[in-house]
């Protein structure tokens, strides 16, 4: 369809093997990677004793909070299929009982405990649904999503931005003692990938020239960073710890673009303004130093299925007595929520959105043309491509096998 | 996608054939079977002279009702295919004209008689579309569905319940005289089977655990039966009659389960209560002595195409002079559609409808795990593979042809 | 599906080639001829400086009018592949922005002339996206559509209505001056081609038999037109012009039905009227003196995929002063576009939704039974076949090359 690829496509432009052939695992991703640590819900979306079903990357799992404690497991009975959510039935502490038949499975082991209507079935105890790892932390539930047989799952950590060791101005980290955590997740009609790439991408600072944030605080927006340095773009690779890349933005390793005289554009506002970007497998934005500085964005891409992702916005920031905590709170209901999280990533999700029937129907994957600040999306597809722990399959041909 | 499948699945633990292919033709009967008479419309919703389309099977039909007497006819026009009840138009008594050139069918034959804009067309006399059988009894019109070579139809009683001969306590049989039929019917977003195997599912009663009827007529509600005998089960099997199934519940053929001790739950109410549940082909639910005794519910289960069902309560009760009709009348206006037919099967609606993407995208055919009561579901696939007089195509291999 | 293809079916009919083997090229041309102008938009809907987009045959096209020029350039970022249009962004007089990531392209040549965020990138001034040739006239902006290699553009002309030389009782051309052109366009959900057959059917009179404009004007309508002649229909096929047919209306060479015995029919009104129809590649109807003497319609019927069209009603009468002027904006709001453009053609729309899914899914162009006066679309789709310059491939397969 696109002219552009014939006369002077990206792919010949930067060598003879076509860049889309050295990250294939992360094109065959459209599900996303499995055998890793997503958000589910925020702890406060979970009240004890109730049951919420949520679906990632294809995975539909009901979780049940009972003295506490949270557990996963496959929201299908296994007799005729039908979500467990759907109308949550629970007659013991640790088990869940379908709502149709009664099939009742043990939260912990999965294993069919008794049948509500056949209290002396044959499959009592014989029949299992799969259950997930869980971990919860800084209020918010992390399922552990793939391979049943993936065991033991890696630790949690493995799957959050690294620590800094000598970072001389360090935000909080999530697992961090002492911080403030709150955000939102909504539903975004875009591949999970789309999400990722959006959302540390070096160029787009277009749809966010004229939001509320930059405007309100006068922050300068320069118009793009190309990275000019072999040290622009560093890879995470943790032993046993997290995969991934970070900007090193600075004057050394980028090029910052102030103007841009072909179309008359400045960069606007007074204010400098200093952020770093930085993402993690299986698909985890880090913005330091945002949306002020000291705190920091988390950000997830959870994939839903192959067309949408749960778009998890956090905020993260230190908080060690009760005067911290409610300026906290006042900072974000007031200044971080309305401007950061909505306005301004509402344009970020309007990207992806706009992004999906190219990349659904047209072979965008292929029929792109990336450019020079997009060095960094293509780092993140070789990071991504090879440090995944395996490539999610969908929901039919699990089933197939 | 499900590990119950793997480690304990339902076929391996009932013999080295698995049960699907013991019944291999229910399994490919999306579209339901054919040749066989499905209920149309109550008489009341075609007026003399009204005009309106169904679609049974995939099949779409015109109905008109001239004279008192209800014709069928395919509601496609020969010409472009537009359906000619979108618009009825008719000239005369016999026929009925496309209103968009004016092809004019006789009802009786479907032969093109005239065409409006042109009347001596040499395809006058030659087209014809089909027609289908018609029989208008109790109340309800039914229409003879499948194959137009297929002659002489059988009668409609051949598709209906079996007559008891020697029953102790019977209800009245829908083609009795002296009786009072209503009922309502509505489009439900699943497969016409899911329909039938919710009727008489003997192990669903946990979704009806808490229904207005049983809680507001004390009704002493078991959590399941389990067959025990070869008696439990009957087959149907008339010549050129019935063809079907019968659970005859009683204390020698069935096990009945008043507790589940694992969960501590136990059958609640305290007013003991019978009634007798079969079904028949093509796909045709009877509960005798419901809701109340002496009175019995029938549901037809009428395949729109393959992902949809028209869904048919109608009650049956003896009615014999006006005071008893008036009696009838006020029960079922005042307790039997709002307490039996809404809100008690409303939940049996909830439940087709959320096993649908199970059956239909995850192989459920194959993916389900039945247990110990489903032996009435898989005797019910068997004879309905046995006894059907033809597996429905879909239209597309109907028009491809 | 229909036993009428097996009785009497058309195509045996007819001779012992299948009529639709004749017209092969048109069965195919689901998404449209291309290489063709089309309407685009009213002049009236993009004002100085506005981007618009639309999409034409699976083409999608941004719109620019800039002193007072309009541009017309693929509605598809190179990059990401956004639609521009959806947040238009122009910096310059002469280029369109991607709101995106800033790419910015020359109107004229397509050309990429700067990244805003990449001021100096390597892609710039070698890539390229496509332009369309535009023409702006009667109060139109007409693109031409297709293969951008396809060069030089035919002369709008060439796609418009044959001037007739030695017409007895002309009406004016649109690309006359001194005339009154107004209309309006709308979605309509089916593919073109039954748009194009619907228009010009001349056995389609019922639908129109009781629309507001013919029984207020008391006009002769008869139930239908058989060509009895060679002479009947007429081919256009202009050296380097206008392709098509035309209906000679006279009685000669056409036999008008004016009653039908077989149904008791009858023509209505008592005013004689006379219209004359022609069609015209790629898909254009004229109904000369229509709604009243002196006027004419014209239809386009623009693919916008291969299931939807955009119907386009445009009225063209004369006007050489401002009293004239005056009295025909008149005549347009209160009589022509309430009485013709919506009532009568509202039918019109009506009729070809209703005939979509018998085409889309029942393989409906060799299912029809075609009759007498369907020799008309015989000799249209014949035409059509033979003389377009080609055949629009989806989007998909463009993208696939």
């Amino acid at each position: 369809m696109n002219s552009g690829d014939r006369t002077a496509g990206g792919g010949a432009a930067r060598g003879s093997i076509a860049p889309s052939r050295q990250y294939q695992p992360y094109i065959e991703a459209a599900w996303g990677f499995k055998n890793a640590w997503y958000p589910a819900l925020f702890s406060a979306e979970l009240a004890e004793n109730a049951v919420r079903g949520v679906t990632i990357a294809g995975h539909e799992i009901a979780l049940r909070r009972i003295k506490g404690r949270v557990h996963a497991i496959q929201d299908r009975c296994a007799h005729r299929g039908v979500r467990m959510s759907l109308r949550p039935r629970c007659f013991t502490d640790d088990t869940i009982t379908c709502w149709y038949h009664g099939f009742t499975y043990g939260l912990d082991d999965g294993v069919l405990k008794t049948i509500v209507a056949s209290p002396e079935d044959p499959l009592i105890g014989k029949v299992r649904i799969r259950t997930y790892p869980v971990e919860e932390r800084a209020g918010i539930i992390f399922i552990f999503v793939g391979d049943e047989e993936y065991a033991p799952a890696p630790p949690l950590a493995a799957d959050l931005p690294v620590r800094i060791a000598d970072d001389a101005n360090p935000v909080a980290h999530i697992l961090d003692d002492n911080t403030y955590v709150r955000g939102v997740h909504r539903r975004v009609e875009s591949n999970w990938r789309l999400g990722v790439e959006n959302g540390f991408d070096p160029g787009h600072l277009l749809i966010h020239w004229d939001n509320q944030i930059v405007a309100a605080t006068d922050r300068r927006m320069g118009l793009g960073a190309l990275p000019i340095s072999e040290d622009a773009i560093k890879i995470i690779d943790e032993p046993n710890g997290p995969k991934g890349m970070m900007n090193m933005y600075n004057l050394r390793a980028y090029k910052f673009f102030m103007e841009n005289a072909a179309i008359g554009m400045k960069a606007r506002g007074k204010k400098p303004y200093y952020a770093r970007t930085s993402v993690f497998l299986p698909g985890l934005l880090l913005v330091e130093h945002w949306p002020i500085p000291g705190w920091a964005q988390y950000e997830w891409y959870a994939p839903i299925d192959d067309k949408r992702h749960e778009y998890w916005e956090v905020l993260v920031g230190r908080a060690s007595n009760d005067a911290e905590r409610r300026e906290a709170e006042y900072l974000y209901d007031a200044f971080f929520e309305p401007l950061a999280l909505k306005d301004f990533n509402d344009n970020d999700v309007f990207a992806r959105e706009a992004m999906q029937d190219f990349y659904e129907s047209r072979d965008g994957w292929n029929a792109e043309t990336l450019c020079a600040f997009d060095e960094a999306t293509i780092v993140w597809r070789k990071v991504a491509a090879r440090f995944n722990r395996g490539i999610q399959e969908p929901p039919a041909r699990r089933t197939a096998r």
